[in-house]
Parts: C-alpha cells; sequence; structure tokens
C-alpha cells in the first residue's frame, strides 16, 4: 500500500490541499518533496493518485492525477452495535472493525456498560477510523454513529437486515451454523457489556432477533465484535 | 465465570497454595476471606473448585473440593506462528490468541520482521496467556514456543497437519474456501512481518503449504493472525 493521505472535504477537480495533521504526516514525518507521489482518499470511495505541487509550513497542495473507484468494502454490509468496552480497548476494536470492513460502528447505551460514550471519545474514535483507513486501503470510513440503546439501534436497522445478538445461554445458536447460511442481506451484530445484556434489553431488540453463541470460552467485548467481523469477512463476503 | 486463580505447580491431592501473583490477586485485589470459594487451574485442563483456609502475607492455603475436566479447547487444535508486531500489539495478540483458543503460539523469526522475539519478552507474554486464560475460563494454557524460522517451524509440525501460510498474491486461495472445507486435522498457520514473507523463506516453508489470502484490505499482522484464529475457532471446531 502506498502512501495515503485523507482529504477531509470531497476531492474534485485537479486540486486538492491537505491541512492539519495529514499535511503533518506528509511534510514532517514523510518529509514528502514537490512532486512526490502520493495517494488521496475522500471518503466517499474513489482514490485520487496525486502529485505534491507546493509545500508550505503547514499545509501542501497536490495534483490530482486521476480519479479511480477501488471498492475494497464487504458486502453485504455488517453494522457491528457494541458497548464499547474501557480504555484503549476502545481504540484498538475501531482499528480493528476498520480493517475488517466493518461498515458502522454504534456505541450501545446499555445497563451494565462500564463506558458511556461521550463526544470527546467518540471524537478521537473517529480519528483512529482515519488512521486505519489510510493503513488497509479502504477508501469509505467506518461510521461511528452517535450512541444508542439496543432497543433503538434494532428499529433503525433497514428492512430484510438480519440482526444477531450475542447472547451465550441455551437458546442462542452457534454462531458457525448462522455463518454457513449463505445470504446477501446486510447484517447488524450487537455485542453486549462484559455483564451482558439484560432481559429487558434483550425483549426490547424484539422477537426477530437471533442469539447467538461463539463457543465455550468466555470472550471479551472486542474480541466477540472482532470474531463476528472476522467470520462475517471471512465467509459471507461477496467478493473476496 | 467465577473468581478463577492458576496455581503454577500440578494440583495433586486437596492442599493448594497461591503465592506471588496469584496470592496477591486473591487476597490484595479481591480480598478473599477465610472460606470463599474460588476456582484454581494448574494447566493440567482440569479446574479444582477450592476454598480458602488460610490467608498469609504473601500466599494463601486452600482445600480444593473437586476436581473437574472442563475442557474449553479447539479441537482441532490450532498453531499461530506469527512474526510478532511490536511493543503492545504482541500483548494483543497473545491475549486475543488466548481467549480464541489457540494452542500455540510460535514467534517466527523472519528476514523482514521488526520485533525479534528476546527471551524477556516472551516470558512476558507468557504472563499475559496465565492472565488471560484467568479470564477466559481456559484450563490449559497457550504455549508460546521458542523463535524459529519459518522453515524450521513447518519442518516441525506433525504428520498430516494442514500448513497454511497468509500471502496475498495470485496464487493464494481465499482462506473462506479454506475454512468450508470441514476437516479434523490440526493447522498450522503462518502469518509474516509487515514486509511479508521473501520468496525465499516461502520455498523453504515446504511444497505442501497452502497460500491464503483474507481479502483486499491490507491487514496488520495481529489482524490476520487474530482473523484466521477466529475464522477457525468459528467454523473449523468440533464442540462449539
Amino acid at each position: 500500500m502506498c502512501r495515503r493521505f485523507f482529504v477531509d472535504r470531497p476531492v474534485v477537480g485537479e486540486c486538492a490541499r491537505l491541512e492539519g495533521s495529514e499535511a503533518e504526516h506528509l511534510i514532517r514525518v514523510l518529509r514528502a518533496k514537490v512532486d512526490d507521489e502520493v495517494v488521496l482518499f475522500d471518503g466517499s470511495g474513489a482514490e485520487f493518485p496525486a502529485r505534491v505541487v507546493t509545500i508550505g509550513r503547514s499545509h501542501a497542495e497536490l495534483r490530482v492525477l486521476e480519479r479511480s473507484w477501488v471498492d475494497r468494502e464487504l458486502s453485504p454490509p455488517l453494522v457491528l452495535a457494541v458497548a464499547l468496552p474501557k480504555g484503549d480497548r476502545q481504540r484498538w476494536l475501531v482499528e480493528k472493525a476498520v480493517e475488517l470492513g466493518v461498515a458502522q460502528l454504534v456505541p450501545l447505551v446499555t445497563k451494565r456498560g462500564v463506558a458511556q460514550p461521550v463526544d470527546r471519545a467518540l471524537d478521537r474514535l473517529r480519528r483512529a477510523v482515519v488512521e486505519a483507513s489510510k493503513q488497509c486501503g479502504r477508501n469509505r470510513l467506518m461510521e461511528i454513529s452517535s450512541p444508542q440503546t439496543l432497543a433503538e439501534c434494532f428499529a433503525a436497522a433497514p428492512l430484510g437486515c438480519q440482526r444477531w445478538l450475542a447472547h451465550p445461554c441455551a437458546s442462542a445458536q452457534p454462531l458457525r451454523e448462522l455463518l454457513q447460511q449463505v445470504t446477501h442481506d446486510p447484517l447488524l451484530a450487537a455485542v453486549g457489556p462484559e455483564g451482558g445484556f439484560t432481559d429487558d434489553e434483550i425483549a426490547a431488540a424484539g422477537p426477530e432477533c437471533q442469539l447467538v453463541t461463539l463457543g465455550p470460552r468466555i470472550l471479551r467485548i472486542e474480541t466477540v465484535a472482532l470474531a463476528v467481523a472476522s467470520g462475517v469477512a471471512l465467509l459471507r463476503q461477496a467478493v473476496a
């Protein structure tokens, strides 16, 4: 993967400008020179080979050489709704979710959740989305939505969307059985806090949600989320 | 999962003793009292409900109430051979590999690897194995072997063991195709450094190794390792 930079406004026409941390990365970290070639992306799904034209103290101007649509997204799309873990486990979860192709991460507000998602934390996580996208080659940014309850999140899911709820219990179906059912429906998978979802939360999620279990070991929140994302990314994606 | 403690010598008979960091955890962190019940494990595959009998300044004596064999291992076993990433990512990789049921982690010595595995680092990682095993309920410890080259590691694999090499290239097979082939053979999966394995390293791995690709995104070392482990844990395990 060549050097990639995120432009926070749509790239239109032949000129693009890098500012802030992206310019910092280009100028101070990579010590780019005029005429160096890099790749820009703006989250639209396209990427733009571009040449450095001018380098200022805290910005750079580039000439866009080409617009190419390179799709590295999961299909069908996967939405992960997660009761965020604490500390750097949050950042790690976000980085891995981006790498694995998750389309949207919904921070869940749950009764037993330990980390209530505040705006400042979410902004940090959105920055982590950009960093991970630069590294893994995605040209669309994983959306980190505003915090929702399980009921709100499931109610907002599109018609025909499959709904999974990671909840180890007698009536839960092993994830591998679900993964082996090929489908092209979008998928929403919810992962609860360490203490699990309450019965009320599960009831409010609605009857069409499928309880799933991942096996005999007790997995941490981020491990459940990433195992589900890995399973979906490796098995369900229409394109490899 | 109730409070679990690791005993670093085989539990035999009805007395057990906790010392060092495990005693610290029991006495200072959980503030256990005489007659409290906990679960001990010694890495043999069994777990031992036990009652606290005496609490000293830096040790505790317990009475073993029962020996129960509780298998939370993957079957067939999975060995991950990984060119260790840097810093925290090593610890993350180990923690998640334990949670996902990996039987053995082989630190790979590779031409392009950034973190050459030294003894002190490996000892820290072995401590992380114990911590993760306490949390996830495994009664066997994931082995962290001595560092090996890819050739040494593949040569040491048992007869009939499947050999996968994560190496995105034209001739690589999508991982999901391999995961869909049900088998009961043990599996060895190797993950290279950021720069990838060299052609010489791949050639030395031998003709029976299967090159695999995980899809269109550039995944970090630990993400490849965990995605493979998740795929195997979710799809290939004989028991859920």
